[in-house]
């Protein structure tokens, strides 16, 4: 099968298959039932649905979900050529192809002297893919020998990273998991994203100018809340008495001809083929090499490459960013969940849902198929969470006893990296016992009381929270993502949908500025009444 | 209509015409059209759809709804009852029937001289209400008095929150934002809720035990997260040299023993009637206090009573929190909106979704009515989103272009609190534009950029983030999480959800912490093999 010939989830034999039966032993009044599952099933239930991979291990036996549906939806990957999109994904082959570009951020965690994982792939321009790896690692090199400098320099007691999207939420979250793992002990590293100025303005009291380094994250480098924020930024390191804006500012960027218009004295480039959301491996992970350091930094790209060994060779039944992928579908187009709620039991990945919001909604929120026919089916569901056990303290009410059940993702860190007495058990005890008491429900001795049960989840553990781990968590989130987005037949790595908003916000802003004369440009009644409110 | 015999929506006559409209005029294939609504109504629709409250401005007439439905859901509040319950409340009735309390988290806003709203309620015991209003003022007074007086001592640069849900949420939300504004200038405030020891390890080593002030906040005074955050606070207090741990801890509490067994030295008591996530005005509002000050709180306070005003004496077909309400039922039960994304245009309200997940979530995130029947339709949607324009960056994506129209509701704030330039007006624009783009569509010259438009959203618009105008904004969402319970018929101040997965961690901790005898304990194989791995 080529890649561009794959077929689309529905027009598979498998599809059919999985319909009929969900409809058989998932529907009405017989439905599947998870503790009869388990009481008929037992320990070998939990072997069938359990997966060991590097760094992740993870349970999907609480889902509603039988061995039958997981062989045809095992088959419906393979029928998708889920295979062959992955192998032209590693050979380089322009899989984004609304944009016509290679989709390359696998290629920077390999390093320049690792093996290329594909077999005798004779179409591979396996010299092209060599090369441009060298180039990666020479340029990933360079940015961690700066950040071990920059670290070894007393005089930088603070970095400011400014970036949006994929620019700063894989970035932050990563320095927040390593800093709470107490891995992160460079400089302070602080994250500005939003174009709303009050958070820039807050932090800027904090800093001192000639101590600081502003770090201007953005690939075209013309983002307008970077440039913006970017800009502000200058105006008060001149304003501070700064002068070596050379020194101070930084940009990451493949745009080099902007960044060094801009004043900043070093670039950091990466290729256009890295999408914002998996660009943390790239220079774009700039910030996280300065709080961590450069080996913390390698242990994160040989956390995510080991995954990416698991991915590429292990069969697509025992294969865990497949089978994770299959359970969203699963639960998307059969189950019909319009969301899955996120719930890392631990203070560290507390942005993990925000992280995965963009991952997962930006990659495969998308209703046109990569041939541009609108899809009859749904595709990425709402993903949303909060870190336990504070989530319990919020929301789970409603997980528990809410009219239509909500798929919970756990994600557990087995060891802790403090030293304080008892809370890490008992955290622990706290996630088994949310997913153990969604699925078991309870009658109670009054309606109030009653817990329907049935409800699922999936088990997430790494072993700790550490680089190499949260590099293989990460990794893996990717690849579902992709797989999921092979299956649907869209296109993972384009994000069209974010265009309208800014083409509209122009117009706006002028209309905002103005005194009433432009109204028209506001456009709408709503838009122009608001717009005058505004202003 | 007494409050007790309230019928629930479903048994309304407007419940069956709002059914028969929507299937006229909302659904297949001549369903309503936002564009082609306002090219019939114009600049009426808005008028027809905005509602000033104090504080608050609303927009409302970007959603998928009519004059008709909007008249037939006005009819629908008043024939549930929704103002008999009010007054009921207002009247210390025991609203919450399954806990046989009354609930008065409004009276805490009150002031001991405020008049009653009131206006001859026979039944009301007006003096009983005005008795516990003076206890609460009182209690309030001493509470501000003593946080001046911590703000005024320049031995305590520190001061940490130890609480969780309720006791978290709000504080923790009303100080960023505050802060953000540039109203916090007391001590550092910081926050700990999680049972996850990082979190509170992260923090220790930035304090010094003899300038920390811990506030220990729970209601019952033993809720596991807290007294555990508060008994290694404790300890470490000590092992840093610390001796007056009365000095040093001040517990918020209903239960006043507990707080003198525990050592600490002063006690600011609230009722039972205050729901956690209800109680940010009561003396659960200290750290907001700490942050603030006395005439900060007071305005906060004040900003709620103006909302309380507007929801007891405004008309329905004019009452904010109750129109709100009913676009939330009309999205949920006739739409079938399975979730709403919340997007505050502000970095100071960056944390409105966590805090809204808890109050409408916790609140109405129940499958029984106040009777104990199963309700037949669906209650609370997933509530979920995070600060714009950063969200623009990574879901916005699926708003504009994913298979189903997820209602979103834009916070923005007229006036900014910094001095950088450029910014404010950009952030404006782009809030207004993204509502827009849902809303117009954009038929693209290539499939992929196609947006098929008429996605719903709700404007709402605050002069600035001041503590008068974010108490506004908070009591308003506080009552439309009540009348949208009071229509489903639901008790919105219980959480019975909760309780069941605490039964399961004790069991489960037991297990974790022995050595493979307990496995039993742990019940189900998945459970159990998961607990194996995790200890």
């Amino acid at each position: 099968m080529n890649w561009q010939e794959r077929p689309r989830c529905d027009e598979t034999p498998a599809w059919a298959l999985l319909q009929r039966h969900f409809a058989q032993r998932f529907a009405g009044a017989q439905a599947f039932d998870l503790r009869l599952a388990f009481a008929e099933e037992g320990a070998r239930r939990v072997e069938r649905f359990s997966f060991d991979a590097p760094g992740v291990f993870a349970d999907l036996s609480k889902n509603l979900i039988d061995d039958e549906a997981q062989r045809l939806l095992t088959q419906l990957a393979q029928q998708c050529g889920v295979e062959v999109l992955r192998d032209a994904l590693w050979a380089g082959e322009r899989i984004n192809t609304s944009e016509q570009r290679a989709v390359t951020h696998v290629h920077w965690r390999c390093g320049s002297n690792q093996a290329l994982a594909l077999d005798g792939q004779a179409q591979v321009a396996i010299e092209n893919i060599a090369s441009m790896r060298r180039r990666m690692a020479e340029a990933q090199s360079a940015m961690l020998d700066f950040a071990d400098a920059v670290r070894a320099d007393a005089g930088i007691t603070d970095v400011v990273n400014i970036g949006i999207g994929g620019s700063d939420l894989g970035p932050r979250m990563v320095v927040q998991a390593l800093r709470s793992a107490g891995q992160a002990r460079g400089p302070r590293v602080h994250f500005v994203a939003n174009m709303d100025g009050h958070e820039l303005a807050e932090l800027l009291p904090h800093l001192q100018a000639d101590r600081t380094l502003f770090v201007v994250s953005s690939k075209t480098f013309g983002t307008a809340e970077t440039m913006q924020n970017a800009a502000s930024a200058r105006a008060w390191f001149a304003a501070q008495g700064g002068r070596d804006v050379a020194r101070h500012f930084v940009g990451v960027s493949a745009n080099t001809a902007a960044v060094a218009a801009f004043g900043a004295g070093r670039c950091f480039a990466f290729d256009e083929g890295v999408g914002g959301r998996f660009s943390l491996w790239s220079s774009i992970g700039f910030p996280i090499a300065l709080a961590v350091g450069r080996a913390s930094f390698e242990a994160l790209l040989s956390g995510a490459r080991a995954m990416d060994q698991h991915f590429t060779q292990m069969p697509l039944g025992r294969n865990l960013p497949v089978q994770l992928a299959l359970l969203d579908v699963w639960n998307r187009n059969f189950h019909r969940f319009a969301s899955r709620c996120v719930a890392p039991y631990h203070h560290g990945l507390r942005r993990l849902p925000a992280y995965l919001q963009q991952l997962e909604m930006e990659s495969n929120g998308k209703c046109v198929d990569v041939r541009g026919r609108t899809v009859p089916f749904d595709t990425a569901p709402v993903v949303w969470g909060e870190a336990g056990s504070n989530g319990q303290h919020a929301f789970f009410q409603m997980l528990h006893q809410g009219t239509q059940p909500v798929p919970v993702e756990f994600v557990a860190v087995r060891q802790a990296a403090h030293a304080l007495e008892g809370h890490h058990d008992r955290l622990l005890a706290n996630a088994l016992a949310q997913a153990r008491a969604l699925m078991l429900g309870d009658a109670g001795d009054a309606p109030q009381r009653h817990f329907s049960g049935n409800r699922p989840s999936t088990f997430l553990v790494l072993d700790r929270l550490d680089p190499a781990g949260l590099g293989a968590l990460l990794a893996l989130y990717e690849h579902r993502v992709f797989v999921a987005g092979a299956i649907w037949g869209i296109n993972s790595f384009d994000q069209w949908g974010v265009e309208l908003g800014k083409r509209h916000a122009g117009l706006i802003e002028r209309a905002l500025g103005s005194r009433g004369e432009t109204d028209g440009a506001a456009g709408d009644p709503s838009t122009a009444a608001l717009a005058r409110r505004l202003r």
